[in-house]
């Protein structure tokens, strides 16, 4: 059943109209009718299914709501603290990081992002991102959006960690004094926040390890071998899943 | 130091002269000259370093050899088998797979796989894979290029891994009879060799499930969310790091 984004959709609505561009998908690009099935997420975890009820070129509808149960969210609520990459990477990153689970993407501007800042500030690419988090919901089959945080520094990301009580574990090349294998992230338990921070293509700088180790950070490598910077994000996350269990 | 593959490097060779495409990568992209530093690994596991003798417009030598260690190889030799996915989506995975650790890739012809023959038979599919795998590896550090075996039914990979005493893990949908947590894995401990086997996009078919449980295959899922193709051998291959062991 294809499912459509509808933020505002409200807990007990039997009715519900979809926005512009889902209406676009729902009638031009699916070609939906009038009475098809279709499914609706509202991006913060609530899932219903119901009937196409109007699919005109600019109008789309679904009624017969029926709230359902949406799969299962991570009991580790995780943030991905990603070093700014460039575009096609941070767009393949955020989708990946939807299909995996994570509550966050929190890009941050370590000081080895060698992205122009232009391409970053100002708002466009948070929109971007914002938008291919929900696409990849919608493509996943999950019912939350991952929240898309402003791009900030390493210090910010790290002082909302710790004021959100959350572990924070970086991955670092194995040479890094104190990197253990992820195994390590077992001992301890599983916790309820973390931030899961990767370096920018350009990798960490030492002053961003000495911040990360101030914060109390636990430093995992992700074996002897060098991973692309968008494919350290997946391999990070499914280690997480693998330690702490997927839900 | 930037590594060039030598297939045919001899264990006690003191110089070397690079294949062609080798020697335009030092002189025309990397814009190495004589004295600079290189490294050399045959894709068979051993690794050298040298220094540049000959940087012609179509020689390069190196000389000065000296076997140095290579990066590890894991424990587990781990054949990643993957439904045949149209080329980029191929060409991500032999790339990922090589940087992590698959000793080979044994693209398979399943009954859901959605790319015509034409695209993957006659060869050229196999030497443009096996080209990515040793771009990988140099990119990667590693000194082994995992072998690209030929496309082949799922009947004969399941054959190949029985006869070769191969525990068979399948990458499945959670809802499969018999799926278990990637977890499942570390039940009977570290094997020696793996056939971790990846649907197409299409997914797995009721025959070639069958066909997988017959030959005694551990069915897995990586999760309630729908990965894309293309990321699924990477979620299974650090899952299985994660639980045997990176190296």
């Amino acid at each position: 059943v294809p499912r459509f984004h509808v933020p505002g959709c409200e807990p007990d609505a039997t009715t519900v109209e979809l926005p512009a561009d889902e209406a676009q998908h729902l009638t031009q690009v699916l070609r939906l009718g009038i009475g098809d099935a279709a499914g609706v997420f509202d991006g913060r975890g609530r899932e219903w299914r119901g009937v196409v009820a109007v699919a005109d070129r600019r109008r789309a509808t679904i009624d017969r709501l029926v709230a359902v149960p949406a799969t299962p969210e991570p009991a580790v609520r995780v943030t991905l603290g990603v070093g700014v990459l460039k575009g096609d990477q941070m767009d393949r990153v955020v989708r990946d990081a939807t299909a995996l689970g994570a509550v966050a993407v929190a890009p941050v501007a370590s000081s080895r992002v060698t992205v122009p800042r232009r391409a970053w500030s100002g708002g466009a690419a948070d929109a971007r991102w914002a938008r291919v988090a929900a696409a990849a919901a919608k493509q996943c089959g999950r019912a939350v959006v991952p929240a898309i945080a402003p791009v900030a520094p390493l210090e910010a990301r790290l002082a909302a960690a710790s004021s959100g009580g959350a572990r924070v574990v970086v991955a670092v090349e194995p040479a890094v004094p104190g990197a253990a294998g992820v195994e390590a992230l077992r001992a301890g338990g599983r916790p309820h926040d973390v931030l899961a921070l990767v370096g920018p293509e350009g990798g960490w700088a030492g002053g961003d390890l000495a911040l990360a180790r101030a914060a109390g950070a636990t430093f995992v490598h992700l074996g002897p071998r060098t991973l692309r910077a968008e494919v350290v994000p997946v391999v990070l996350l499914t280690a997480l899943w693998v330690c702490w269990g997927w839900d």
